[in-house]
Formats: C-alpha cells, structure tokens, sequence
C-alpha cells in the first residue's frame, strides 16, 4: 500500500477549508503573496507528534506535554515554527500538535518510551528526527551502539508504528550536521554519512516522506556560516530552527 | 519626500543576495513553493527595530537586550516569529533586529524611553505597535488620558523619529482588538475605533507603512473564534502572533 497517497486521499474530505495564508491575503491585497501552503495533507482534527532528540526537545516543558498545542510545550526549536506556522495556516482545522522530543535521545530510546509517546497519541502525522546521538555518543559518551544497530533498530520502530497506526502519515527527518560547526571534527562529514544514508534509504524501503535536512543546511551555508546557522553544528541556531521549519512544512504539508 | 520609495531605492544596491525560500527550493526541487519574501527592502547590515507594548514584549529577556538577533531578547510573540523568518530568509544580509517592547506601555512611555530604546539603535526600520493601553488603561488602571493626547503624543514621536533618523522606513502597526475575548465588553468595538483610527490617520499622513492588524485578526475570526487567536482579546495566541508575523512580513518586507 502507498500510504502516501493512502493520507491524501482520506484527507479530501477535510480540504475544503481555507488555508490562513488567505486570511493575510484578504486582508492585505495589495501587495504581494506570503507562503503558500496547501494543507490538503491535513484533514480536521488531526494529531501531529514531532519526535527525537535535543533538536526537537529544544528547551519544552515536559509538564505541559499533554496539552496539545501550548507553546511553552513545543521548546523554543522548529518544533515550535512548526506548530505556530501549522496552526496560523489552518485554523479551523482542530489540529492537534505535540513535541516529545528528549534531549540525548538514541534512536532505541524513542523505541523503549514509543507507547507512551507515540501510539498512545493516536497521531495521523509522526514526524522523526533521530540518529545524531547514535553517532556521536560513540565518541564522546563511551556509546557502543553500531550502524548496524541504529539501522535495525530504527526499521522495527519504523514496521512496529505503522503496524500500529494503520494509515500514519511519517515523515523520516534526516539526521544533518551544519559543516563548520564547533562541536564537529574531520571525521564527522565521512563517519556521520551512513547514519544519514540509512534514514533516506528506510523512507524509501517504507514509502515514507523524507525531509532533507542535510540538504537545507548545506545550500543555507552558501549564504552565512555555522556561527549562523548552528554554532556547534548540531543543534541550529534560532535562523537554523526557523529553515528547518520552512523545509519541513514544505515536504510534509 | 516619499520615504518609502526612498527606502526601496537606497536597499537596491544589497539586492543581490538570494533569500532564503530559495535555498529551500533548491534543497526541495519536487515541491511546492513556501513563502516567498522579496526582501528587497533590507540593504546589507540593517538594524529592524520592534517596538510597543505587552504584545510586542511577549516575554523577553531584558538582560540580552542589547544581544541583536539572540532568541531571548526577542520573546516569545510576534517580534520571535518576524525575527526568525527574517533571519532566516535574509541570511548573507547581517541584519540585525531588537525588541524593546514593554508591557502596559502606551504611546507617551515610548516617548519617554525613546532616545535609549529606538533613536540609539541607529535602525533602518522601525516597527511600532502601541495603543491598547492608552484606551484600556482607562478603564482599568485610572489613567486619564485622551484620544487627543494620544494622537498628539504618537505624532510628535514620529516627527521626533523621522528627524532624528533620516531614510527611517517606519511601520505603523494598527492596535486591534480580538472580538469575543475575554477581556472585551460591549464598549469596546465603538470606543477603541478611534485609536486604531489616529494609528492609519498618522501613517497616511507621514507616509508611512501600515500594517492593518485588525483587519488581520476579523479575517482570522471567521476560522475560528477568540479562543484560538488570543484568548483575552488583547494578547494573541501562538497562533495570533504566527499569523500577525505573517501580516507583518507582506506589508513591511
């Protein structure tokens, strides 16, 4: 089954509501478009859950994390961009967003807490960013985790939520570094490639989404530096969180 | 003198630069555009200016005041959403953006404050929400302020502000009320007119930026209801902020 093509189809029904960028443009018509997204993805009374590690974490409020919605649990990261562009854009709409991305995560750490913090939210739309800390706890937090796990690993969570939630829609983030960054030495760009090569190549054994973060960051350094982007490479900046936001809305939306 | 034009003229020359929308493009080939800021309005190395009241400080930290562009001293409303989005779709630019909004300001306290919060900045753009409270406070807090107080304490401000920086742009940001919150009574819609009136009146005058907030939010309120936008009616939701971020971006960039 595509499921893909599965969501969209199932989300018609939900479609015919307009999206916000409509509400600026009635209210602003002379001058020119803002963003434009089409939200045909995104059918009433959807649940969004945005997973991973520090990069989704960003700062939220663990005691607000049932409250879908609330600011302060979304973090300060493009968790937050995210659900403040998502729910400007589709008012109306009943959506439901929630961040339980924690900081230091490994992808068989979102496996060990995944009823909890994700099928029990009954989500249409999971979105995963995974995979840095597996490769960089090998080399600062005595980690012994191997690609070889982090792949397996990450295929069964992948097979065991779709088993779950028979019609999610998942978006597979990849996992990026912002070259220059502080934290980052010569061994990342080729030793951290397999890690991203395995998310891309299991959104396509699965026919899922795939956000290419690696992709973003590398064309953004063409305008500013890491300093800008994300200062120690892993963890982007406020203007980094803000890209990843934009990418994300516009693969996934 | 038209200063706008002037503005659009004198910012021609760091035009070049490629916003950011474009890096996503380029990173996501296959699919559909995200917003689309031209951006030819923000020359190379200039410094934006958030200005006003509860709704404009949302929060921030006054400690990293003088920190340009650190997500803290911008807060966590609309001035965080312009921030983010300008950043990140103008990096190459080395612009620079501060809030200075305080809660319960109104327009006489801006005047007050303004060599230190606005003049010393040396920004290219100006942005200035104020006037709720020079109206609520009325009603709340004893103040005996007058609509013609007001009006003549907001225009001497921008007189003060167009003399003191030449080539300002300037963006007078209609004060709105949310209808339906909670903070509102009946007399609201008749009584607060006037003020949102002086704030189009003085931006036509001087040839200024206006970006029609209530016209935003009455657009907004037929999605959904207060609720969603800014519970009280004053202070907007996430999503109000988001989408007031929005407005801004189409009307000033």
């Amino acid at each position: 089954m595509n499921r893909r093509n599965f969501f969209k189809k199932s989300a018609l029904a939900g479609a015919a509501a307009i999206s916000i960028p409509e509400i600026v443009k009635a209210a602003l018509p002379d001058t020119s478009s803002t963003n434009d997204l089409s939200g045909q993805n995104l059918s009433k009374g959807a649940t969004i859950l945005l997973q991973g590690d520090s990069i989704t974490d960003a700062g939220r409020n663990r005691t607000d994390e049932n409250e879908a919605n609330k600011q302060s649990q979304l973090g300060n990261g493009y968790s937050l961009f995210i659900g403040a562009n998502v729910l400007a854009n589709h008012a109306g709409k009943e959506l439901k967003i929630y961040n339980r991305g924690i900081s230091g995560n490994k992808v068989f750490q979102l496996a060990e807490r995944w009823d909890k913090d994700c099928i029990d939210l009954k989500p249409n739309v999971v979105s995963i960013l995974i995979g840095v800390n597996d490769f960089w706890h090998t080399k600062t937090n005595d980690y012994k985790g191997t690609i070889v796990e982090y792949e397996a690993d990450y295929r069964a969570l992948l097979a065991r939520t779709i088993k779950a939630l028979p019609g999610v829609k998942i978006a597979i983030c990849e996992p990026f570094i912002i070259h220059g960054g502080k934290a980052l030495d010569n061994t990342w760009e080729g030793d951290f490639a397999p890690y991203r090569n395995v998310a891309k190549a299991l959104a396509k054994e699965f026919k899922l989404i795939f956000v290419p973060f690696q992709s973003v960051f590398n064309e953004a350094l063409k305008k500013a530096d890491a300093a800008y982007w994300g200062p120690d490479g892993v963890h982007p900046s406020m203007a980094g969180a803000q890209l990843m936001a934009q990418a994300w809305n516009k693969a996934v939306l």
